[in-house]
């Protein structure tokens, strides 16, 4: 009892000693790693990164706001905290968390344009990513191959796309489901705004001219040993800030043109509608709204997120995961992705306190972060304070934006999403994964993206799983003698695959008269498991009864042990193929023909002098008396 | 139009010969097959051994139905009319359908004691089955690995024979959840009545030593050249035919000792409720029934039925294909597993409409059959008519059977299914394996049978897919070059394991400086899939952008054409390790030393020389020029 306690109190102080150390301190709050190194060349990297980064969330929340159906303001107020908590919890310099693309989509399908709901998906998303994250369970992300994830992406893409058709063409009241966005959107375009879609057409080829310019490589046709002038050096500098703050750019240009137009009374655009100035309210999130004069509360409430507590936060997990190991990977450091999980929980926890709906990781923006220079995750906190900067000081003058703008700007980003080029690629190198991707796409078109997940990994799974259930096996015949079969099995087999062994060694030797000894080839064999050793016993017992020999060649000494153990009777194990034909040719010769059944008993006596004769056969053969062994019973 | 329309025609008419060919009925109706060579010779075995079995079905029949919890008529119900079918439809001379220990546990479970909802089920599962035969979906049951099979039979056994201890202590009022039935059985052992016990004790110790007089074997000590004498083969014969009508045998002797008790007035047992003499009502399943004095029907009737429409189908699956199949393999003939499947349904479904509860095959009346002499399929008529006429004429007096002995037939007969043997030999063979037959094991006893098999089978996936998820690598050195880390997979290579595989590859070579060459061993690589190859694109870029060399060895045919076709920039494959090392070597020697990072570019103009050294290098290098290789971007 006293050597219980002792071990309780033991194992108690262990925790927290390991709770309290610095090195967890470090894991688990990475600022106190990095902030004592902290200098001046740092800051001015990371002052220049978050500011642009800045620069272009603002716009970039607006139009993921929309993408979200919410009121514009929820993209800004998404985009500071996260940023705040993830300098001090965060394991990578570049990563910035924020609104995007797809969890904006996603928040639309949950949150039905209702800031309440969103919000409570917000800290309900960020509680299942916390929990994941102390239960590192991050590793179940693994299971979305990447057609899933590429799949539902291109879709994503197709779906923001076309949601934003009808700012482009300033149209009302069109549904939001994919396919009667579709139909209402061309059902409408006689009602087109042609001011809106003359704005948004241009807007739109500017953006990707601009997105060009900053891509195009201007050294290719240059000798590398030249240097740059200072002109060339200025120059390109210009057009990589033109291009990074392209959205910025085109929003302010357009918002100050109709901001121009609307103060002399012409009103041509569609315009953002009004939008509060100032902070949100801070506080815990609700849990209820009103909805037509009734307070929508309770189960009813949690009804409406349903299955989004489950899917978005694995959607986001995943794509912070993803790009933080990518980014980490081109930056020479690693990520911890447990500590990420975390960081990413909490930035979600609090945040939703701030009125944010749903965050992730922006590749767009982790990408202008990178290249902007930043060398500390304190580069986010400049970008939170001038989206700060923003709802205190130039609110009022976002209702100038014009809608068709924004559209514009969505599309430009969300159009490198769709990922046309993996279809010949995945025909080319493998096909059932082109399968899985057009499935997984067509069925978060036409169905919903947390359905079309679904299915996704499903489909992937159940390839696998066929694919463990028919392991590629080669049947061929020794070149020196027709009749002698070799079974040759391409990989680790596993219990899906029993069924498929009985029958693929049965017919290599006794699907008829005359039988043929057989030879299994193991040499790519890793694994087995005790459903398949016994599956293997019962061929061993049924050449047996039968009189045809059934050796093993090349087994592993691991897998040998694992046979030996399991008590096969007549279990013979050669270590070459070679040798497994010389013991058959053998034994064969003295009975005179390889056509005539070889007597098991007979060949095991036999087999004995063989192996004197080459030294190196291992005999496996166990006593026939060993009373235990039921293994061949059903 | 016409060219379709020829090609429907085409293709129906196809259809309608292939359906009627003699081939496709002999294949669906196999006793077109085999009945026109019936001959006198096949008749005699088969009459024997159908009426050894008849004589085996009747005892266990009513001791199924207790199990079931239904009035023991049904388990004679249940009895011949799968017989019947199955001599039309089955593909195995041994297979005998009727009622189960297992399948009678579980409609116990969904049928809860009422007829209307067991026949229902019956109905059901036939349905089921054939629509799965249909489907060809019987492959379904090799995702139920051998420790899920061997862990519910187990505690199937467990529970059946711990449910029949109230009937050998002449206990009443005794419910049938497992927890409640132990616990109510010993709460209630003062209320024994000891004139069950004994006669429970003793017939249970009869039937096990006539079991143990049948199993032995007789000739051990025997010279085997000298022919038995006609004494010794009468008394092999009688030990034989009394072991394997024992259960008949001390059901009809103490049915009578109890009668002549009962006539006189005598009345120490037990005894079975009145059985109504006579055939079961010939009709379709009702799917209403009174409970209370309340119609029970539609939604609710279903209701009660719930998941076992879907397990057990799939358990009576398994049952007939497992022992169809180890029968087959034992007497030397093929079953068709799909045909199998039909002919279960067929019997089911049929069954149904005689009253009878679910049925499959009976793994002890099979090897009797077997052991018997069967020949033909036919040999089922004969037991169906014995247990018809035990119908006709001795049904009035079943009432005499004591229900002690009963449970002394049940317990006798499921003692062999608790498979305790396999559990030292998992654990020796592959642990993983054990953990699933204990928890499965466990939740069936605990949690009912449909519960378990659930949590077996998908803990058994799990553990499946974390292999894959974590495939096993080695990373060496090479010996004469400790600077280069070799990693070798040991198995094919599938999505989930992608992430995997990017760490493994960078904790070899770039974990810490100074960078270590990386060689990548796939001799036991036999498939790779997109999201895999892709992972492998990430690492090369990630070692190129580091100048840190990574080399392809031992890559198979098939595969290298994926990765080429892939178009990975700087992927470099060499036929064995060996040249790969050395191509490292030849490299770093230009430059003076294998710590120093060499140029990714370099090394690709250096290897062009060291193959044409060695002449067997295969140049993969892809040009850099592809402007569609967006491959490495998230």
């Amino acid at each position: 009892m006293a050597a219980v306690l002792r071990k309780c109190k033991r194992n108690g102080v262990k925790l927290v000693q390991q709770t309290c150390s610095v090195r967890f301190l470090k894991k688990r709050l990475p600022i106190v790693g990095w902030l004592p190194k902290y200098n001046l060349e740092k800051f001015q990297g990371d002052l220049i990164a978050g500011l642009t980064v800045g620069l272009t969330v603002i716009p970039q929340g607006l139009a993921y706001a929309a993408v979200a159906e919410l009121p514009l303001q929820y993209g800004l107020y998404s985009a500071f905290m996260g940023c705040f908590i993830y300098c001090l919890f965060g394991t990578s310099k570049d990563v910035t968390l924020g609104p995007t693309a797809i969890i904006s989509l996603m928040t639309a399908e949950y949150a039905k344009g209702e800031p309440t709901l969103a919000i409570a998906l917000c800290l309900c998303a960020g509680l299942v990513q916390f929990t994941m994250g102390v239960l590192q369970l991050g590793f179940l992300v693994n299971f979305m191959a990447f057609p899933v994830i590429s799949g539902y992406m291109s879709a994503a893409a197709v779906i923001i796309g076309c949601g934003q058709l009808k700012l482009i063409f300033g149209l009302k009241n069109v549904r939001r489901e994919f396919i009667w966005n579709i139909y209402d959107t061309f059902r409408k375009i006689p009602e087109t705004n042609h001011w809106d879609l003359t704005l948004g057409i241009i807007s739109f080829v500017i953006l990707l001219i601009m997105k060009w310019l900053k891509d195009r490589n201007w050294d290719k046709n240059r000798d590398p040993f030249t240097p740059l002038t200072t002109r060339q050096r200025v120059g390109r500098k210009a057009i990589w800030l033109i291009g990074t703050g392209r959205n910025a750019l085109i929003v302010i240009v357009t918002t100050i043109f109709a901001g121009v137009l609307f103060s002399n009374n012409i009103r041509p655009f569609t315009m953002t509608k009004d939008v509060p100035p100032g902070f949100p309210d801070v506080g815990p999130p609700s849990f209820s709204y009103e909805h037509n004069n009734r307070t929508v509360e309770g189960e009813e409430f949690f009804s409406h997120l349903g299955p989004g507590i489950a899917v978005l936060p694995l959607i986001a997990i995943l794509e912070t995961i993803a790009y933080g190991k990518a980014f980490a990977s081109r930056n020479k450091y690693r990520i911890d992705a447990t500590q990420e999980l975390l960081a990413l929980g909490i930035a979600n926890i609090v945040s939703s306190f701030f009125g944010s709906y749903p965050m992730s990781c922006s590749c767009s923006r982790t990408a202008i972060n990178s290249t902007s220079g930043v060398r500390t995750p304190l580069g986010g906190i400049f970008a939170g304070l001038l989206v700060i900067l923003a709802l205190a000081f130039i609110m009022p003058y976002f209702q100038y934006i014009p809608s068709a703008v924004l559209g514009a700007v969505i599309i430009a980003s969300v159009i490198n999403m769709f990922e046309y080029q993996v279809i010949p690629k995945q025909w080319r190198i493998h096909k059932p994964d082109l399968l899985v991707w057009i499935v997984c796409f067509l069925c978060v078109l036409f169905l919903g993206i947390q359905f079309g997940i679904l299915v996704g990994v499903g489909l992937g799974l159940i390839i696998e799983l066929y694919g463990l259930a028919k392991p590629g096996t080669k049947v061929d015949t020794i070149d020196c003698c027709p009749k002698i079969a070799v079974v040759r099995f391409d990989k680790g087999l596993s219990f899906p695959a029993s069924d498929f062994i009985v029958t693929t060694i049965h017919d290599a030797g006794l699907d008829e008269p005359p039988y043929k000894p057989v030879i299994l080839d193991f040499t790519h064999v890793s694994h087995l498991d005790f459903s398949v050793i016994r599956s293997l016993a019962l061929s061993v017992e049924e050449y047996g009864t039968n009189n045809t020999p059934l050796y093993f060649a090349c087994v592993n000494r691991d897998l040998e042990g694992k046979l030996k153990k399991a008590s096969i009777k007549n279990l013979q194990c050669f270590p070459t193929v070679q040798l497994a034909t010389e013991a058959i040719l053998g034994a064969s010769i003295e009975d005179g023909d390889v056509h005539q059944p070889i007597l098991m008993t007979e060949l095991s006596s036999d087999h004995l002098d063989i192996s004197s004769d080459t030294g190196e056969v291992l005999q496996n053969h166990i006593s026939p008396t060993d009373k235990d062994n039921h293994e061949t019973e059903v």
